[in-house]
């Protein structure tokens, strides 16, 4: 029941949605602009001129295109002078890039995850931006970090209030990230990994166009970004998409959660290296490895990787019949377990999922890889510039 | 990426805010809805002009306030003189009601269920709008009529793809009403029960203001609305929530839908019947009388009481770590069912539900009773008018 905006807002909404344009498509003529924004030349003209005159967006002439008349003015984001620091906190590893407006990965810094608190893993990653902040020109400008992490993160102020796999509880990431580098970052906020990637592949990966999305993300436990008539679904407090702790099997194994029969423990890195019979292996190598061996023909790995497939496709179908999606991303480990075991997952699918809900679903693996993670937390970073660019 | 709204898409949504207040507040002073949208004094004064002129709000003065000074004009929703009408199509019978805007139920009729196709059910549906047509004022204007049905629908038509407790597959339910009566129903609107009375409690009932919710509609069969972040998640066709279909027991009892141990399987009212030693009862009333029961001490209704309501829990656990809601709302059966299973509830929601994910949910029953599926029809059927007040 909003009323209508304003003349302030309109003109605010109509450069957010100008640099978003170029942010998510790349450089871009005037003209087309005029025709996907449904505004007309001059205002396009007007807005272009006020973003390019704070640096978030360039303007020149286009290549050589062969026709007659004046060719229209080429639009493109300021990739190395605007710029976000993007980190992911996994189990094993943290990854800090630098990522200009565009969804650029400028640079980029990887390290294991030092065992502890969030602090701990904080000081690597304060490390790798101060190092990437020195390679920076001195005319670009930091718009802020966003965080990426295998944990429940609470909305209102990025405080992790769980992660299983990392051992933390009620870590202040953000805030410990911005505490360390109070010059070099004006603001840092923090998501989960699932719904950063699944942001990422909508933006700007697989999902581009799709509209109601399920990105399942695997590592040693599993958790879903999740994407609702556009929207990210996230609930109350920001905790949504913890798939790995729906129940599937009441009789199942106990889980680090303290309930049994979770997801996770049937489909989870442990999982497969339990019925690989490795149980002293982890790590997404140890995974491949299975998955490797299953596809040279060792018997063991092809059981466990065709078992754990069946409860794969035994949870989508689940999801599927819950949020009817048209597209649902196999990422991080579970990439691999989906290829090897494809036959599976499409084998529940049919049997659980409703005809209505299943007929139009598309299983496919991400566009953008490792990178999701990534490009996520960038997107996280930009969106309030994006929301307000001259703000 | 959208642009910026033009000055007509402006008015447009101004209208519209005013009139969805008026229709969902009721009577309301101009000074308030200056306040509540705003917008100023000037320009509430000529939008309420407007949807005065083509007979959708009328004004008034208030009541004697006792305090000095001009009292501000009230605006109160034309509800006898604009009206939808809404029915629901459920296993056992058809309920009809005329309803005015502002949610207002006028007249209200109910009937058994012919068995059959979907033909025989609209034969009652339109039997009664056309009486109720005859009681209307000649200067009234109906604005089309909305239908809930136990059933999976297709967002772009309207067609019933599945009833599976009505017995049907591919039913062009709108149409067949709109045929019968093209005169009196500018249009027909059909939607799945659970997400109408989930729109109608997020409107007008117990749900207001909360963003994040889920409606669990139990009847023959189980199903949910979902609100996220303050929109109905219904998929990419329109089937989604069809949590009844979640298999939460791999090794439970064959569902009608073909699958094996569906949430349905062990909640529905055959669950709760079986459970019982009911087997030959069936509808609302039978499973009243097995709460009933419970409730006297009987020992068997007791155990099948206890039983479905921890398979209740069960599954709600799992959709609260899915969703992160702030409220699960227990409607049709189910609502009788938690209120006698409240503790088993709660005790799998304890127990599978993570700290973050349930430590603010509420359990609660629908306000608006057994008119949430009515009320939600007559909203579907308004949505257009109120997104376009003088289209």
């Amino acid at each position: 029941m909003r009323a209508g905006p304003s003349q302030e807002e309109i003109r605010r909404q109509n450069l957010g949605a100008l640099l978003r344009f170029v942010h998510v498509r790349g450089s871009i003529s005037r003209a087309e602009l005029t025709s996907e924004l449904g505004l007309n030349r001059s205002t396009i003209g007007a807005l272009t001129a006020d973003l390019a005159a704070v640096g978030l967006v360039s303007e020149e002439a286009p290549r050589e295109t062969g026709r007659a008349g004046r060719p229209s003015l080429v639009v493109r984001p300021s990739s190395d002078l605007v710029y976000a620091y993007a980190a992911s906190v996994e189990v094993d590893r943290i990854r800090v890039a630098r990522v200009g407006l565009g969804g650029v990965i400028l640079d980029q810094r990887e390290a294991p995850r030092p065992r502890g608190e969030a602090i701990e893993a904080v000081r690597p990653v304060a490390d790798f931006v101060a190092q990437m902040a020195e390679q920076v020109k001195p005319q670009a400008r930091c718009i802020g970090a966003g965080i990426a992490v295998c944990g429940l993160v609470r909305r209102e102020d990025g405080l992790v209030r769980l992660g299983p796999h990392l051992g933390w509880l009620d870590e202040p990431l953000g805030h410990a990230l911005q505490d360390r580098l109070p010059d070099l970052l004006p603001q840092v906020a923090v998501g989960n990994v699932a719904d950063l990637c699944a942001l990422a592949e909508h933006t700007r990966g697989v999902a581009v166009g799709c509209d109601n999305i399920i990105y399942m993300y695997g590592d040693v436990g599993v958790g879903a970004g999740i994407i609702a008539g556009g929207r990210r679904v996230t609930g109350h407090g920001g905790y949504g998409g913890e798939v790995g702790h729906m129940v599937v099997n009441p009789h199942g194994r106990a889980c680090g959660c303290g309930s049994r029969g979770c997801w996770e423990t049937e489909i989870g890195e442990h999982a497969l290296l339990h019925a690989a019979g490795r149980d002293t292996a982890q790590g997404a190598e140890a995974v491949l490895a299975v998955v490797e061996a299953a596809a040279r023909g060792d018997a063991t790995a092809q059981v466990a990787v065709r078992q754990v497939g069946d409860w794969l496709g035994f949870g989508v179908a689940n999801l599927v019949n819950i949020f009817n999606p048209e597209l649902v991303i196999f990422g991080g480990t579970l990439r691999d377990v989906y290829l090897a075991a494809a036959a599976q997952v499409r084998s529940r699918l049919n049997s659980i999922g409703l005809p209505a809900t299943r007929e139009h679903v598309r299983l496919r693996t991400p566009k953008l890889g490792g990178d999701a993670a990534l490009l996520g937390a960038a997107e996280l970073a930009f969106e309030q510039l994006l929301a307000d660019p001259l703000g």
